[in-house]
C-alpha cells in the first residue's frame, strides 16, 4: 500500500524520520511504476510493506476539468468509485505498528477494538477527516491483507453496485450493510481473481482531537456487521 | 388477510360472485372488529381465509389532514411504515387459487415462478399498479403464512429500519437487499412474538395488460434474494 | 394524449360508451402510428383530444427480458425515465370533463384545488394507485397543454437529472423540489424545442375509495411548489 | 468564528505564530464561554474576528457513546445536523487573508473564483479532507457575514430539511440544489431572527496537494447555483 505525500521535501523528511525511528528504508527509482516518482519503501512491525511517494501524474478529481468542473464525469462505467478509500491489514505487533504510524507518519487513532483483557486487537487509523485511511487487525501471521476498499458517494450507489455485482454473477461476500465500526456502509465482494474488495460510503467524520471510539470483542459481530450482528464465514477465512 | 372494497354494493356483489363461483361464504357482523363494518369471509383453495369489507374508519393518508396536507406527519416514530403492502402465503392448489383471484376478485398475475416442468410454483397477484398485493408459493400444506409486508418509501428508509432493528437487538432474517421477483427492496425480520415481517419499498410498476414476468426455479436464489443469490435457512424454514 | 386499454373488446366497449355519453368519436386506422393498432379519438369538454388504443408493440418493462429479468437495463443513457407518468392540461369545463373521465373512462378524483367560493379549479385524476394519470387546471381557453411528465425512480435520480440538465445548458424552470399537491418530487425544464417537461418521482399512493385531498387557492403556492411556496413566472406563463 | 485546536501547546504555539506574523492577538479567559477554555482572538485582514481554543466540553460524536456506539442517536429532532460545517465571510484583502490562513493556520486553498482579470475574488479554504472549512468572497466592506452552514448526511436529509422549513413556514432562500463550487448540495434559509443559514451535504473531497479548482466569474451563476445558473436576489443582497 502506498501513500502520496504532499511534496518532495516532505518525502525526504519522512525518509529521514523513518530511519531515525529505526525502520529499514529502501529507495525505489522514479518510473519503476508508471507515472510515479521515486518511492520510499519500509516495512511496518505488522509485517506489511508500505511506500511513500511525492510525484504522481495528476488526473484531476474523478477526471474532471480543473476549471468550471461539471458535477461529475458523464462517461463513467460500472460502480463509479470516486477514489481508493482504505485497506485492512492482518498482522501482529499492533502496538509497535501504532507507534510508527502515529509518531512518524502523522496518523491518529480513530476506532479501536478491545478484547476482554483490554488489549487492542484492532486499530483504525486516519490522517484526514475520513473514518479511516488504514486499519490493522491482530493476527498471528505477519503481513496479510484482508481487503482494499473503494469510495462510493451514497447508499444508492451501494445498491447500484450490488446490482451490478449480481448482473455479472460476481461473488458477493456481504452487503449492502452497515458497519458498526466507523458506521460506514459497505459491500464486500470477490473479484474474478479472488481478491476481496469493498465499496464503502459514509462513515463517521474524525478529527485528530476526537477520542477514539471503542468497540469491545463481545460485540464484535455488531462492530463488523451492524445489521447481521454475526461474522460470516467468508469474512473470517480468506486472507492474502 | 382482508381487503377493503370500494363500497357496500361492491361488497354485496362480490359476495354473490363468490357464492356463484362455488365458494363457501360467511358473514361477520359490523363491529366485531373495531371500527370495521360487516365482512365477507371465504376460504381460498390454498387453504387461506380472506375477508372483504366496505366500511372502515378513515384515518387519512398516513394520518395527514385532507385539506392542505403537509408532506408527512411530524410525529412519526420508528420505521414509519406508510401502509400495509402485501402478504406471502404458502399452500397448495395454486391454479384454483389463481382462478378465484383473477376471475372473481379482479386480480391479475404480475410475476410467476415456473419449475423445470413449466409448472407454476409461485404466483404474485396485483390489483393495482403496485408490484403485488398478495402472493402464493406452492407448499404441500394448506393455509400457511410466510410473511406480511409493510411499505416504506425509500432505500434510505430501509437502511434506517435495519439500524432500528439492530438498536433494539431484534432478530433480522435478511437485508437490506433487493428481490429479483418484483425488483423491490427488502428487509425480513422477526418481531418479538416470532412472526416474520418485511419492510419493502420500490418494486416494479404493473398494469393488467402487462405480460407476467417469469422467473425459473434454476434461478430461484436470485429471484428471491437478488444480491446473495441463495435462499438462506431462515427464509425457507419458518412458516405459520 | 393517449391511453392504452387492456384489450380489443374493452376498446370497442369504451367506444360505445363514449358515443352513448354523447361524445363525438373518430376511428383512426391501425398503422397510422408506428407499432400501434387502431385508435378511438374523442374530444373532452376541456377542449383536449384524447385517444384510446388496445394494441401496441410490447417492449417489456424498461426493455428488460420477461424471463429472469435483471434489476435494470445496463445501457441506459441520460435521465433514464422509467415511463410516461402524466400530463397537465389547461382548459375550461372542468365539471363536464370530470364527469366524462369518471363516469365513462373509469378514473377517480385523487386531488383537487378549490377557490374561495368552493369551485373546483384543478382536478387530478387517477385510474391506478399512482398519484395522478391526468390533471386539468381551469383556464378560459380550451385545449392548452402545460406539461408532460416522465417517471423517475428516486430523489437521487432527480438530482442526477438536474445535473444533466445543467451539463448541457438546457433551460430549467424549477427544481429539484416537492409538490404540495400529490407530494411528488419534481423538476420542470424546457427542452430545446421549448416544451415544458417534468421528471417526477414519489407522490402519494391512491385508491378509488380514498377521499380526494383538497388544496385551497389561498395556499396555491405551497400546493404547487411546497418549498418555495410561490408560483414562479415561468410556471404560470407558458402554455401550448 | 472559532476553531478548536488539538491541544494546549498547539494553542500557545499558534498564538506565538500569529504575533510573529504581525497579528494583534487578544487572550480571553477560560469560562467566559460555557464549557470552553481560554481563547486566542485575532482579526484577519478581511476584517473578521476569529478565535482559537483547545479545551471544550466533549459531548461525543452526535452525542453517541464512545463505547459500542449505535449508528445514530434515536432522539434526534428536526433537521438533525451532524456538526457545524463552515461559514462564508464577505470582506476585502483576500490575498492577505489567504496568506494568514495558509502560512500561519495551516489551511490550504481548495476552490477559487477568478474574475476576467485573473484576480481571485473568492477563496474556499480547507484544513481537512472536507470541501471547505471557511470561505471568503471579496466585498468592499470589511467583516461581513453571508451565512453559516451545518452538515447533513445525505440528499434525502436535505429534502427532509426543506420539508421541515415549509411545515413551519420559515423563509427559504434557495434549494434543495447543488453548488458548482465544491459540488456540495445545499439549502439556504433564513431563521426567525433573520440570519441566513445553510444545510449542506456532500461536496468534493480535498487533500492539501490537490490543485485548487477554479471557477470563472463569467460562470458565477453556475458556480454558486449549479441548477438554476443564476444568482437570486436573496443570495446577493443580505449580509451581516
Amino acid at each position: 500500500m502506498g501513500f502520496k505525500v504532499v511534496a518532495e521535501d516532505a518525502l525526504r523528511q519522512l525518509e529521514r524520520d523513518l530511519m531515525a525511528y529505526g525502520c529499514a528504508v529502501e529507495q525505489l527509482p522514479a518510473g519503476e511504476l508508471n507515472s510515479c516518482g521515486w518511492r520510499v519503501r519500509f516495512q511496518a512491525p505488522s509485517g506489511h510493506h508500505f511506500e511513500l511517494y511525492a510525484d504522481k501524474e495528476y488526473t484531476g478529481k474523478w477526471g474532471l476539468n480543473d476549471v468550471n468542473p461539471e458535477a461529475w464525469p458523464r462517461d463513467l462505467k460500472g460502480m463509479a468509485a470516486v477514489r481508493f478509500d482504505h485497506a485492512l491489514m492482518y498482522g501482529d505487533e499492533l502496538p509497535a505498528t501504532y507507534d510508527l504510524f502515529t509518531k512518524v507518519l502523522g496518523f491518529y487513532l480513530a476506532d479501536k477494538v478491545l478484547d476482554e483483557n483490554g488489549t487492542r486487537v484492532a486499530q483504525f487509523l486516519s490522517l484526514s477527516s475520513e473514518a479511516h485511511d488504514v486499519a490493522f487487525i491482530h493476527h498471528p501471521e505477519k503481513g496479510r491483507l484482508h481487503h482494499v476498499s473503494f469510495h462510493l458517494e451514497t447508499w444508492e450507489d451501494l445498491l447500484r453496485a450490488a446490482d451490478l455485482i449480481s448482473m455479472i454473477d460476481t461473488s458477493i461476500d456481504i452487503g449492502p450493510a452497515r458497519h458498526g465500526l466507523t458506521h460506514g456502509k459497505t459491500i464486500y465482494f470477490f473479484d474474478p481473481s479472488g481478491n476481496r474488495n469493498e465499496v464503502f460510503c459514509g462513515g463517521d467524520y474524525n478529527y485528530p482531537d476526537h477520542r477514539p471510539v471503542t468497540w469491545t470483542t463481545d460485540q464484535l459481530g455488531k462492530a463488523i456487521f451492524y445489521h447481521d450482528r454475526i461474522l460470516n464465514y467468508g469474512f473470517m477465512t480468506r486472507l492474502w
